[in-house]
């Protein structure tokens, strides 16, 4: 049996009635509702969801569909809402697109009320929302090439400036930087940030955009995040946080499009980063349940898919590997608090069947697998009955926690540095 | 032609004789006799030659030769004066060997006479002294790891201090610390440094080791100093002055006992560090006039090399691509400003047929070729007449130069910052 006491708490709770009087010797209901620890996924679909019936393309921006019967449109939503409610089922932690080229094509005209929809949808659901990126070479904006690198700068940290101000409260964790190692060498098309990052260098660059995020929200949990888990990242972040750069958190990406991580892969990555001390996030992890793209393919954006890519067999070892990496990184390394599965649905980036449902949003086994983790075997429910003073032990998986006492309900957080010691029911 | 204005500079200089009179009018001789750009070679062998007979075992200790006849003496001394001249009469930069487990095998027994007397005598020649390394994993004291991590950092900064105290004015240049990138994950052998790595992290122990060099010796040019050329080397180095480490100089290895470096490869590695601006020093240069070493073999101390591995086409291959590396660097890499062959004689580090002169002490191909490059092509040398002010224009590649007028000599720096505008002849 693993040892989870670094994913659990205990506290003496004192349980009151909505009269403020204490309950004792009542029987209550101990019921997790939340996790402390973040299973994510990419919530990219909550743009449509919450802004009408467009279609989502993926970089952040809303394309108008083509016009629609009402009866159409009826049919959307209510696969938009089955989507979100599956969604809603497993995860407690979504990742929304802020790629500039997406969220600001044209300039000073940002997609902000559209993104805060989804924001605060999410969040409404108790749901902690990622921004991601806020700087990045790939789908820059091209209207910023038309500026001098000094210009190129200035508007890189006001839009820093303006994002993480404007969503602050709804979103207070940012990828704030995305693929450093590669970006003052990435070779495929001129940008503006890659002009930027050749100049300043890239740890020039990281404390720059760090700066502008931690000034913006000083409590805000910032980000860096790469798919190069080399030795380069390591001496990177090294070198940021010798300098000064606020990173609270390290991400790392996980797309096995070309072979599915052996744990002593995952441990020698995990090598390279533990010893920082601070919080690892796997921020953008796939597992594919379909043919493994071939090793002759450098650049993943070359691969693609095939519509039925996917077997039963291929959809059980995804399944499989998926809920291996959990277990491996929620049992063996309390430095890992969060692991976002990039796809929700099969079908989107390069038409992989890397979601964990399918296109028609019946549920995949990797749903299954995730779910069986997060909402069974890691929760806690029990009952309890309070003592003469109307205390009980509060204990299980840190997290959200909801008591009952017959139909009077109230809500407590259970975490290591758990100072609620009494709840009101109501 | 290639240009090479970027070595050279230009002045008007006024002459005076002993008795204070200008010198109109008259003839005289300039002659380069020294260069700015640093021709460096490993120095080991000024050891011996100034400490006696005896055995320089290349980790910076001086072995008690077995005893000797007068004779035998007489001819060690022979040699030794006969390599040394050879040696001085190609370089004006040399490395000494500071490797802190052939320099101090004892704790507090330092060898600091002995070293002193070699830098001296080299000084005394207009030589430039480099002490390699302060800090390194790879022959590091044994007795260091009798200490907590602690206690060996407090150690490591003051042999740092020590040192460069010790030698400042005699030697102001240092490799401060040696292979950084693989330091803390170098797993042969347990040893201290690599413990005090691990711990405060690559760019944590650089920024300690170079601000004790230039605390003790604020004017010094202190080098960080690898074999790893790749992306992790540069963003180290980015970090390391993003962090405030007063690196001046970057140092790159090129070893080429598997494979001559080609032009590309060498416009490749260069690419990565001329954009920090700072002066590049190639610090460890080897091509051998010997079979490459085979490419499977990943440490080169595991390779050997036989006796009679070199052949007259293996040294005059040697010859070839030395000289088209030196004239690539010197013409085409302004902020290249040192170019160290690590091996003066053949047959040391691996046996290997690496250096300028044989083992008989005769002159090889390569000797030969880079006597033409720097005492020849990039040598200036010529007659002029002053004016009736005295004035010639001295103008040529930058060093020192001796004028001579009839049997009145004196000596001048030609620089890019020239400020000298008269000299006296005596």
């Amino acid at each position: 049996m693993a040892d989870l006491s670094h994913r659990k708490a205990s506290t003496k709770l004192q349980i009151k009635g909505a009269d403020g009087k204490i309950l004792s010797n009542a029987k209550v209901h101990v019921n997790q509702v939340n996790h402390e620890f973040l299973f994510g996924c990419g919530a990219f679909e909550a743009l449509p969801y919450t802004n009408g019936p467009s279609v989502h393309n993926g970089n952040g921006t809303l394309n108008e569909a083509k016009p629609m019967t009402d009866e159409e449109k009826e049919a959307f939503r209510v696969r938009l809402e089955d989507r979100m409610q599956k969604w809603l089922g497993l995860f407690n932690y979504g990742t929304l697109p802020f790629y500039w080229g997406g969220f600001e094509p044209e300039e000073g005209n940002p997609n902000t009320e559209k993104l805060m929809a989804a924001a605060k949808f999410l969040k409404s659901k108790d749901v902690t929302v990622k921004g991601h990126p806020l700087c990045w070479h790939t789908g820059c904006v091209p209207w910023l090439m038309n500026y001098d690198n000094k210009t190129i700068l200035k508007k890189q940290l006001e839009r820093i400036h303006r994002e993480v101000g404007n969503f602050k409260g709804v979103i207070d964790m940012w990828d704030v930087i995305n693929e450093v190692v590669i970006m003052p060498i990435y070779d495929k098309y001129d940008n503006a940030v890659t002009r930027i990052c050749k100049e300043l260098g890239r740890v020039g660059l990281v404390k720059e955009v760090f700066k502008a995020a931690q000034e913006t929200n000083p409590d805000g949990i910032f980000l860096i995040n790469d798919f190069n888990l080399s030795t380069n990242y390591e001496i990177l972040i090294d070198g940021c946080l010798n300098a000064g750069a606020p990173i609270k958190t390290i991400g790392l990406q996980s797309h096995q499009h070309q072979g599915i991580w052996t744990k002593e892969k995952t441990e020698d990555i995990l090598s390279r980063y533990e010893h920082f001390g601070l919080p690892i996030h796997f921020t953008e992890n796939t597992i594919v349940a379909g043919p493994l793209v071939a090793p002759e393919i450098t650049d993943l954006q070359d691969a693609h898919y095939d519509d039925d890519a996917a077997t039963p067999e291929l959809e059980q070892r995804q399944a499989d590997a998926l809920e291996a990496m959990y277990r491996n990184l929620f049992e063996n390394h309390p430095l890992v608090t969060a692991i976002t599965n990039w796809d929700f649905g099969d079908g989107a980036w390069l038409n992989a069947p890397s979601g964990v449902i399918r296109k028609d949003n019946s549920l995949k086994p990797a749903y299954k697998a995730l779910h069986h983790l997060i909402k069974e075997e890691w929760h806690t429910e029990y009952e309890a009955v309070t003592d003469a003073e109307g205390f009980i032990k509060l204990e299980g998986f840190k997290g959200k926690y909801e008591i009952s006492a017959g139909d009077q309900k109230g809500s407590v957080k259970l975490s290591d540095d758990n100072k609620e010691t009494f709840i009101e029911v109501k």
